[in-house]
This record gives structure tokens, C-alpha cells and sequence, in this order.
């Protein structure tokens, strides 16, 4: 019995900003509203499609707090506390913790990429556990940070009585299929860190998913996992394949302006970027909106003209 | 209807040598005869895991007709006949359909990697496939090549009357599942490059898998496939993980070097490989030997003492 | 004329942190008595060696306000403000010159690093550069960041009138004498960023290095640039060559914590790094002293036993 | 004294072709009437600019013959005999001895990258120069082979006596320096792999360059190196810059149909590549042209409206 479950779909949120580019915890709260419709297993607040690496320390936890207030009970808070030192992921993690949240998800360091040796991490991931107040979970996203969490540190990291998963986006289901085996008998949880191999994921072992595409298609996204969790492996994968081109257009394609932008376009508030980032350009968001259409989301969702 | 079907294991067989150097075809004919007691679907000759970047045109069209001699009905012989340029790829391919090949698998071209576009490769493919007596088999294997042949120009590929599927190595389940979801109105068969994704790119669509392991653990990975096949996913998910260990060290780990001393280990002919690569170290033969004995497959194959 | 001359050597110091993980500004005023003796140009202080990802920005601020008081003048005090947002870079880079620094050294931003295009790249410079009281300087390092910033972009930037250069980081030296010509008419001034390539970037234009380096070796980095700079090629080769394996062992291959145990073992004060880097093993250490010992380094520098 | 000279600028030649993708022997000749007006010290042949790739066996020794009639006393043939094989590789150098050959120059095998180790490349290169009637030379191109050969493997193999030198393609000046350092009391010879680094490789070390930009502007190339050998680094550096573009142009951004493609456009006989490359698209050639311009090398060579 895990300690927290970690079952379902989360999505990672992104955080509202307003025209002179402060959070905007109105537009987060409609947001939520929204998505609480949904039987989502829970939210990661603060994670990369948080455009965390562009909040400060302290509206990382009043976002925190705010959603908190917004989440009903029974669904996780997962709070992005990953900072590139030691000492300030525990912090931080302390303070989000303090502010509601149920657990931590914690970034690899990558600035000295050279140094973060399996051994570096494994260090790194323990003393934060040993610190926090909440449980953590592990993330590893290749695509962003330059570093691929080595299977064996997971392995290792997974006996800590206070690790109790990982996030993993790198898309490598022979890496998640072993790490799922090595840890059988371990509370740890894996969950697919995007949605384009959610059902690979799922396949061996994944216990879930943490996936940008939930912020816009939550249902679809549920029902894949419920189809799977049920045996219907066919009918996962009939709802898996029409997902995977618009989870790449909100994801590696367009990155977070194009899930804002999705956003905007089925009913979300989704806002602008943050700079450096740059707001989708308009042929970009005309073949967005054809990817919407061709996936039945932009109908399905979008009631505005 | 599949024109020929590529459902099911087909391992990728590697070309023994014997002391000289030379290729060894008795010893072949004594491989066949203990992978023929197996369900395999057919063979791949002359690809990657055969050393056919170390064989001559000539040795590699004999390989064919040996191999032919030695496969039963019912059976493929899918021949690698992958050169850098697409004249020398033609004239292979057409040489060992004549000597019996049922299908030619070709390698991505990758010595100009700059100038090897998604345009430039789709022409290649082209050529190839209309020049050829037998069906083409697209194959991308990043790992060897640095060329990941990008999924739009499988899919345009796919409407070729003359090719009939793609071996994907890389392991991109999303990948792999998106052609299999773009190309469903074709006769367009994928096949997972390597049993360590094998679960993984069947739920989203492949048929089969050419796997490195699938010559030295066939009936382990037909199961796999089987179950998956019956709709068994959590049976095959049981199957997977234990497999995965074992094939990174007969792959990416230990390479041909590998598999070759597996083989010797299980009562195959394994042998010496050609230069510059080296035999494996007597310490990695005993790491080796460990995790086929974890895998359970050490005690199950093997009977010399 | 360039407004602000960034001809010679420039040590980018490492943040000397106590037993405790505190800084320790008395340890860094000693090493700066040390460093005040030779012919430097100036200091980087907050750079990559100086840990600045582990460093709030409060820390950054006080640790150019300290190494101000301890900078001779007519040496310039580069500070490196680079954070992942633009509006916290500006924030930062504004503080830091109200503290004393002379010029901003500005990191790319790299986390979200789909989205670090040319044109984000460019917008984000000329933002700062814009805001900025004191003149910057690109940097591009892409072994930390992942982003190599593009020639085209740096020319483009390059006639920002408060933008007087860049470090480069990367090594490229094709890249960097395609920048000296392009931007010929600009004032605009390439700094080579590691010690290992130097001559390299000299022989193309560029007018000085930022090189981890001459934290430990000063003198012999400034006689080489010298020894260019009057002409003599060749004897600044016989000075050059004897530096690389010494200049890869305190930065790719040994990392920061490679530079401060050379420190330590110079009579400079290194210290501890900040988790989530590790100390050097004692082996890598013993291993440091022989290249330092073989770059006549360690005789030269050292009069403790 | 070095046993064989390799001072100097090589071209590497690109491989003539008829409409029918024949070789064109005549073609071959006629280039060479050009180059030898030129103070080359020397060709090479079968390179990767020569496509050898894509050539047979037979055409490559063919090569050899037809070039030494061509290339006058006293200017060095060196053949690029490299094959994926060790015994291919040394069949190969001996037909090219031969047929002519002075030296035969020997890329990293690659396909099998992750048993490309540097005891297997050691050995390798150890093996072909045993066997080899000609001096051999290393032979690194990472853009091609995603292989680096690595520093310490050329430093071990520099002692061996038949092995003369290296080209080094990958544009590491601190390589190259650290290479040309620790083989000092060796005969070993360092040559650039492309004219964009020319001058960087030689300030630290270079005797030359093998350079594709040779093949179009020879007198330029040489007129650089005599400046840097003159002492002149500052005459050298004015010579080097402008020829950066141009270089990129025939190299990276449009490889081989950019070099064969600025022949045609010069008054050399450039023509048509073998596929899979494809032709430079008339857009490109329009911008080659320009490039051509801006480097004052179109109208320098070009007499043709």
C-alpha cells in the first residue's frame, strides 16, 4: 500500500500570468474550477510547464498556497520545489510543504552537468528527502535539464522510506520497464512524464502520468488510463494514437507558448509567457488550431466562437 | 491483408566467424537448426547485429543463399541490404532477392549525415523500393547511425506500393506510435527495433519485433509477443521486465561482442567478431554471465557444464 | 575606441564558502591580496566557477559589493548577472551596479531551451542591455546551458551600443574569427572563455580570456597574451601548449571542485563546493597535483610543505 | 626531419562524375591541370569530400592510379583507404600503395560507435600501419562518424613508426594543441581538417591543412599558411577571416553538392553527386554565389558570364 498514490493523471499547470506579466491567481483559481470537473488524481504546481524557472522563490509558494485553497480534497498537490542547490531545494521544499503541499517534485540540478555524477545525485535526492516534511518524487526531464536520471540512482533512491517515485519525461520505456522491475518491491511509483507514451508507460509498470495535454484534455487522457487499467489494451491504444501529434504540438513542438495558447483556444486561460520565451506566432496558433481540430479537441471543448 | 506479414520475433542473426576470420556457414546451418525448433516468424540476415558493416557484397549475398537453404517454408528471409549510396544498395538488394531473400530490410544512409534530409532519404527509399524484386523494410537505428529517419517521411514512405514496413531501434514509442496511427490505411508493418521496448511499441500499434535477443531467448520473447497478441497486457508486462536487463547487456552494453559470448554461454556458436571490434573482456563475460543467469536463461538454455 | 577595454586576462573567481556553506568574504579579500599582484585586467565575479546558480541573488549582490572594495581601480569588476527570466536578469544586473560592478556578464537563459531561439535570444539581450546602467557582455557557455549562441544572433547584438562583447565558452574558433570579422566595425570585443583555446581565439581576434585558469596561473596566462600581442606567435605557442591539460583538469574534466582543490594546493583559498557538487575524491586530487606538478605549476606557486 | 612532409595545403579532391554517375577520369584530369598551378603540397584522394562512400573498391584504387599520373614529382598522393573493417581496411591500403599512393590517410571505423573504444581504435590503427607499405595518417571526422577520435589514442599511436599524422576535422584547437604538445619528440604531423580553423590549428601546433576549401581557393589557403610560417599572425588572421563564410558554405551548410557546386561555378568541373546526396537546390546556389562574392573568390577565379 503506498503511502500516497500516485494512480491517475496530473497535470502539470501552467502559471497565469496577467498583461504586466505578475501571477494572476484569479485566472489560476478559473482555471482550477475547471479542471476540478475532472476525475484527475491530482495537479503538479510550480513544474517546467509552470514556467518555474521564471518565478521567485516566494510566488512559488504563495502559488502554492493558492491552489491549495483550490484543490478539493482528495486530489494531490505536487509542488515543484527543485532549485539548483542542495540547500535551496530543501528550503524551498520546507516552505512549499508549509504552504499545503502534499508532496514535492524535485528537478535534477543541471547547471554543473559535469559534476552531476549518479553518485552527486543520489546525495542530492536524499538529503532533500531526509529534510522534507512531505513525501518526494523524483523528475528527470532530459529535454530541459541535460541530464537523463540514471536508472541505477533511481533504483537506489527508490529504498528511502520518503522517495516515493519518479517522474520521468525522457520517454525511454526500457529505462521506465526496469526501473519498474529493480523496484517491484519498493513503494515507488513511475509515471510518464508526457503523454505521447503514456500507454508504453502504463505497458510496464507506470502508474500514471504527469502530462501537459491533461491541462486540455484531462477526460481523454482518463479514459486512455482507465482503459488500461480495466485490460482493454486495444482500446487504450485506439485512445493513445490520435493524442500523440497534438501532445507533441503542446510539448516539444511549441513548448509552453503553445500549451498556452491551446489553453486560450479551448476555454482556458492561458495568457502569455513569461520572456525570453516568446508568445506563439500566428501561423504557429493556425497549425495548433488544426492540430485541436484533427485530435476532435478544439470542438469538443471550445464553446467561444 | 498484409502482402507478406511481419507479425511476430524475428531475431537478428549474427554471422559467425570462425578462427581465420571467415565466415563459418557450417556453423550457421547449426544456429538455424536450433532457432528452427522455435515459433520465430523468419530472420534477418546481414543486419547490425550480423556484422555486415564488416562483410564484403559478395560474402553478404552468400550469407543469403546460405541462410535460404536453411530456413524452412513459411518462413522470411529478410535481408539487410543497406549501402551508403543508393546505386550499391539497388544492386545488393536485387542480388540477394536472386539469391532468395523475401524482403530487403535497408539501413538509413549516414555518412553524409548534413545532406541525409528527410527529402533525401525518402527519394533514396523510393529508388530502392522501385527497383527492387522483393519488399522494403525501412530501418532507422540511431544509435549506430546518428540518423533517426523522421516520422513524416516514414509515413510518405508508407504509401509505396513496394515497401511494406519499418524496423524502428530507436525507441520512441511516441514515434512509433504515431506512424503506426498515420499510417493505418496502409499495408505498413513496424516492427520494435529492440526487445527492451518490445511491450511498449506493441501497445501502440507494431506487430513484431527484430530482436537481438530473440537469438538467444526466442521462446521467452514469443510468449511476450503472444500474450500481448491474446490481449494478455499484464501477462506481458510479467514477460517484459525481466528481459530488459539481459537485453541492454546483449545491445547497447556489451554490442555484437555480447550477444556473440551470450550465444557461446547458451550453446549457440557464437565465436570470435571481426576487428576493430574486441572480444569481450573476461570480466564482462562474467558480468554477463550473471545477468543471463538472473533473466533465467542461463540454466534453462544451457547444458554444457 | 571601445568605451570600456576588455583586453587581457580575467580570473572568473569561485565563491570561497566556509565550513558552514556561508561565504566567507575575509577568505575571498585574501585571494584577491594574491590576485592584486599580477597584471590581471580585471575579475568575473558570479560566474559559472564562481557557483553563481547555488548563490541567491542577494548573495550575488553582496559578493560584488565585497570584491569592489578589494579591486584596484582601473581593474574591471564584471559581474555575472545572468538569470532564466529577463525581468529577474534585468533586476539582478541593476543591483549589481548600484554594488560596484563595471559591466554585466549575462549568461543565455537555457531551461527551456526549444524556445531558446535566435530571435528569444536576441530579445532577451537587447532587453537587458536596454535596461542596463552598465555595459554587458554575452556569454555563452554551452557545456552548462546546453546553448551554443549563435554567431548570427551575437552580430546581430553586436551593434547594441550598450553591448561592448561576449565570452565564448565553446571553443569554436572558426565560429570565433567569423564574429571578429563580421562585427569589425562595432565595438565589440570577444573574450575566449577557456584557457585551453586562448592562442586559438587570439590568432582570429579575440582580445583577451576569461579562463578559470588564471585563478591559479595569472602570470603565465598574461605573459602568453603578451607575447601575442607583441608578435610573437611562436612564443606564445611555447606558453600555450604546456597550459591545456592543466587548464582541462580545474574545468571539464575535474569541474569547480577541481579548481578549488588547486587552489587550496596553491596557497590560494579553494574550499568546499555547495552540494549538489562533490568535493574531488582524494584519488582525482592526487592526480590534480601531478598535472599541476607537470605544468610546473605546483613548485612555482606553492611554499607550504 | 619528418619522413614525409606534410607542411603545407592538401586539397581533398571531390570525385568527378558523368551524367551517368560514371566516374569521369577526364574531368579528374582536367581539375589537377588547375591545381598544379597551384603551390599545393599535395592531394588527397578518396576522402569524404571525394564521396569514397560511395565509391566501390575498384573505383577508389582506380582513383589512385588515374591521380598519380596526374599529380607531379615532388606533391604527395595521399589515399583515404579507410573501410568499416580492419582487414578491409588494410586490403584497401595496400592496392592504393600500389597504385600509387604516397601515404594513405584512414577514418575512424564507426558504425559500431559503442565498440569504437579507444583500445579498439588503438588497435586498429595499429594493425592497418603494421601492414601498410605507406605511412599512414589518422583520420578524425565526428561530423561524419560521430566519432572523436580521442587525444590520448593519437598521443599513443603517434609512436608508432609508420604512423606520420593526423587530420583532425572536429575544430578542437585545445586538442589539436594538447595532441601537438605531447607528440613533440615524435614524428607526428597535425593538419587542420577544415580552413575555418586553419590558423587556430597552426598557431598551436598544425603543419597544414587538409582543407575542402583548397579545392576553390588554393592560392588563398596558401598565402595564409606562408604568413602564420612567416611569423606574420596578424597578416594571417586578415587572411583567415574573410575565408570563414565561404568555408562553412562548401563544408557544414552544403557539403559536398556546395563544393561540387561552387567548381561548376569557378571554372572546375564540379557536376552532379551520387545519391542519396542531392544536387544544392537553385535558392542555395544563389546564396553559394553570393558567399562566392562577398569572399572574392567569384569573380578572382571566374571567367565564365
Amino acid at each position: 500500500m503506498p503511502k500516497l498514490s500516485l494512480a491517475g493523471i496530473f497535470p502539470p499547470i501552467p502559471t497565469p500570468f496577467g498583461a504586466d506579466g505578475e501571477v494572476d491567481h484569479d485566472r489560476l483559481q478559473d482555471n482550477f474550477e475547471r479542471w476540478n470537473e475532472e476525475q484527475l488524481a491530482g495537479y503538479v504546481v510550480c513544474g517546467s510547464n509552470g514556467e518555474y524557472a521564471y518565478l521567485t522563490p516566494d510566488e512559488r509558494v504563495e502559488l502554492i498556497r493558492v491552489s491549495r485553497q483550490a484543490i478539493p480534497d482528495g486530489r494531490l498537490l505536487i509542488a515543484g520545489s527543485g532549485m539548483e542547490s542542495t540547500q535551496q531545494t530543501i528550503d524551498l521544499t520546507c516552505r512549499m510543504a508549509g504552504a499545503g503541499a502534499d508532496a514535492a517534485i524535485v528537478v535534477t540540478p543541471c547547471y554543473y552537468r559535469g559534476g552531476m555524477t549518479a553518485a552527486a545525485l543520489v546525495r542530492h535526492y536524499r538529503q532533500v528527502a531526509d529534510a522534507s516534511p512531505v513525501p518526494v518524487v523524483l523528475y528527470s526531464v532530459p529535454a530541459n535539464t541535460g541530464i537523463d536520471l540514471p536508472a541505477q540512482a533511481a533504483i537506489t533512491l527508490a529504498k528511502h522510506p520518503n522517495i516515493i517515485g519518479m517522474k520521468d519525461s525522457g520517454g525511454d520505456v526500457a529505462k521506465i520497464g526496469y526501473m519498474a522491475h529493480e523496484t517491484r518491491g519498493d513503494d515507488f511509483q513511475i509515471l510518464a512524464g508526457s503523454a505521447g507514451f503514456l500507454l508504453g508507460a502504463l505497458a510496464v509498470g507506470a502508474v500514471g502520468g504527469v502530462c501537459a495535454l491533461a491541462n486540455i484534455a484531462a477526460s481523454r487522457l482518463i479514459r486512455l488510463w482507465e482503459s488500461f487499467m480495466r485490460g482493454k489494451a486495444m482500446e487504450a491504444r485506439g485512445q493513445q494514437l490520435p493524442l500523440i501529434e497534438v501532445n507533441t504540438a503542446v510539448t516539444s513542438r511549441f513548448g509552453v507558448p503553445g500549451l498556452k495558447a491551446a489553453m486560450d483556444m479551448l476555454g482556458y486561460y492561458g495568457g502569455p509567457v513569461r520572456p525570453p520565451l516568446m508568445p506563439l506566432p500566428e501561423e504557429d496558433k493556425a497549425t495548433l488550431r488544426k492540430i485541436l481540430e484533427k485530435a476532435e479537441l478544439y470542438h469538443e471543448n471550445n464553446s467561444s466562437p
